[in-house]
């Protein structure tokens, strides 16, 4: 069996069983966002890694070194604003082709640099190794006394979003079909310089029921959030539009695409999504949601102006490839 | 200017500029073995990440990926002793090629879980990537409340080690020319399964006025001791003779190698030097602390059976090539 995103589901289980050991401290291990510490005393620790790795998830022909590294960063920082956590620190573990000179090391370093400044979680050290292809590992160390989970929605909360959906995946799709025109810039812009929701899943931290941050798209990870929950995620078709807006819509035309697709597949914005009771400054209301009646109902509907309901599309494979459909977090819940 | 081991401590510095932060808790950041944070209450936390490199710090026709995953991990572990700490937890970020089948990724879980279990730190998360080559990431949590660091070394210590010194470049050494003699298989184990000495460092981390682990080679780490200590250390020849024993003095005769270079500049043993007033269970002492006279003055020296002082040498190219040469730790002092 080759790897491929169905068996990578496969083989977190198979490490969750083989690396099953309970150790003191360990709130959440395998099968969230973060794995979730308890030191024993404040608060507890949010601990995660990302990687980067060339021609899986970037070309480097389609943006600058600083731009790879600090999308690199970023995308490690959206599992603690998922986890609503105040970043802390971060270790850099970096392969660098040996063809990298100098100028293309400090690219790096000032990519990094920059978004460990704007997230707020300095790189305290750190690997640096020689390797055939460029590959940047972040990982990250959060605090929090309040973790928000995949689970805790509840029927009646509303569903809320922060940052855009849809548009990194347009700017990737125009980077895959070499389309650069004006119309595409904001999108461009969204996939090379994704930022994680810091301020937002703090806020939401103190609150909110539930969260998730959006990295393989909004119906696969909305239907992570309510197979977690255990409830039936309404999305108003209306809302996914407004929220998408004329960046989206307009960069969607010029590439014959549909806005809707990418805002429900498109996931390397780093968007955040929770649910909540009553809606939350920075964050887009959605939908609601609303209890499950059975386990044969779909976790995720899509709900039109008319009222008109439909099972969201969770794949995306149907519409563009993404080289990002090929990694998976070992924390992710199947 | 291209990445060579002279270079690499240069990217260390500029990477030290470039990631510049005060952020509280950060006890030590750039600059020794691992990562020191201060949660505010309790132990402190030991923080650091590794790296294996298909290519550069292995080649799969070696060693199995069993063993490829568990020397991933001790690499890892060996920062840990290195400062004291009791091993908490890790998060695995793993790079696969498409090519590996469930088979092979089985045995990197059962490596990692092996070598996990041995260490005693729970693998609790971490991410799946696909990659043209494999590369494996580790990154370890430790705790302690007395940390041990290069800097603390003081006239009159006897300077110790635990672990063998030499024996894993021996086995290194023996698979690049592909010979597998019986005498060498002692080595090749030695490199397959190196062993983090977590026992002897949190032995050591009670008492100990330094430690560092020798992941460079001998010479070269026990400099970066010296000059962080502002001491020299005296290596007796016949000491360090004696530690090699059989198994490094045959194997090495096998290759027409002398097992004094190995002992001197094979790191990849993982072996554990620490510096204390008196002898330690499971320690070989290996020679003394005393006072730098000078700044000219050699970090390390080597002394005979007759007395006879020499420089240590600090480097391995002259002897032996081996691919470990090209990784360095951003945390490490030059």
């Amino acid at each position: 069996m080759k790897l491929d995103p169905g068996s990578e589901f496969g083989r977190i289980e198979r490490l969750r069983a083989a690396f099953a050991a309970d150790a003191p401290g360990v709130v959440v291990g395998i099968g969230d966002d973060a794995a979730l510490l308890d030191p024993g005393a404040g608060p507890l620790l949010v601990w995660t890694v990302d990687e980067q790795v060339q021609n899986t998830h970037f070309d480097l022909g389609w943006l600058t070194l600083d731009d790879v590294a600090y999308r690199g960063y970023m995308a490690a920082a959206s599992d603690l604003a998922a986890m609503g956590a105040s970043p802390w620190t971060a270790l850099a573990s970096w392969v660098i082709p040996s063809s990298f000179d100098e100028a293309a090391f400090d690219a790096l370093a000032r990519g990094a640099a920059q978004a460990a400044a704007e997230v707020g979680a300095p790189i305290v050290g750190g690997n640096l190794a020689k390797g055939e292809r460029l590959s940047l590992g972040t990982t990250l160390l959060g605090r929090t006394t309040r973790p928000l989970r995949r689970d805790g929605a509840k029927a009646g909360d509303l569903l809320m979003v922060a940052g855009p959906l849809g548009l990194a995946a347009l700017g990737l799709r125009a980077l895959q079909v070499g389309e650069f025109a004006k119309e595409l810039e904001p999108a461009l812009a969204a996939w090379r310089r994704p930022r994680a929701r810091m301020g937002e899943g703090k806020l939401a931290g103190a609150v909110a029921s539930a969260a998730i941050d959006i990295s393989d798209g909004l119906g696969q990870d909305l239907a992570h959030l309510a197979q977690a929950s255990g409830v039936q995620l309404v999305v108003e078709e209306a809302a996914l539009r407004a929220h998408g807006g004329e960046d989206l819509a307009r960069g969607a035309q010029r590439l014959g695409l549909e806005a809707m697709d990418l805002a429900l597949a498109g996931g390397e914005d780093y968007a955040l999504v929770v649910t909540h009771g009553a809606g939350l400054p920075g964050f887009t209301v959605l939908g609601h949601v609303r209890e499950c009646r059975s386990v044969e109902d779909p976790s995720v509907i899509l709900r039109s102006p008319t009222g008109q309901e439909r099972p969201a599309p969770t794949g995306f494979d149907h519409f563009y490839q993404r080289p990002r459909s090929t990694a998976r977090k070992v924390s992710s819940t199947p």
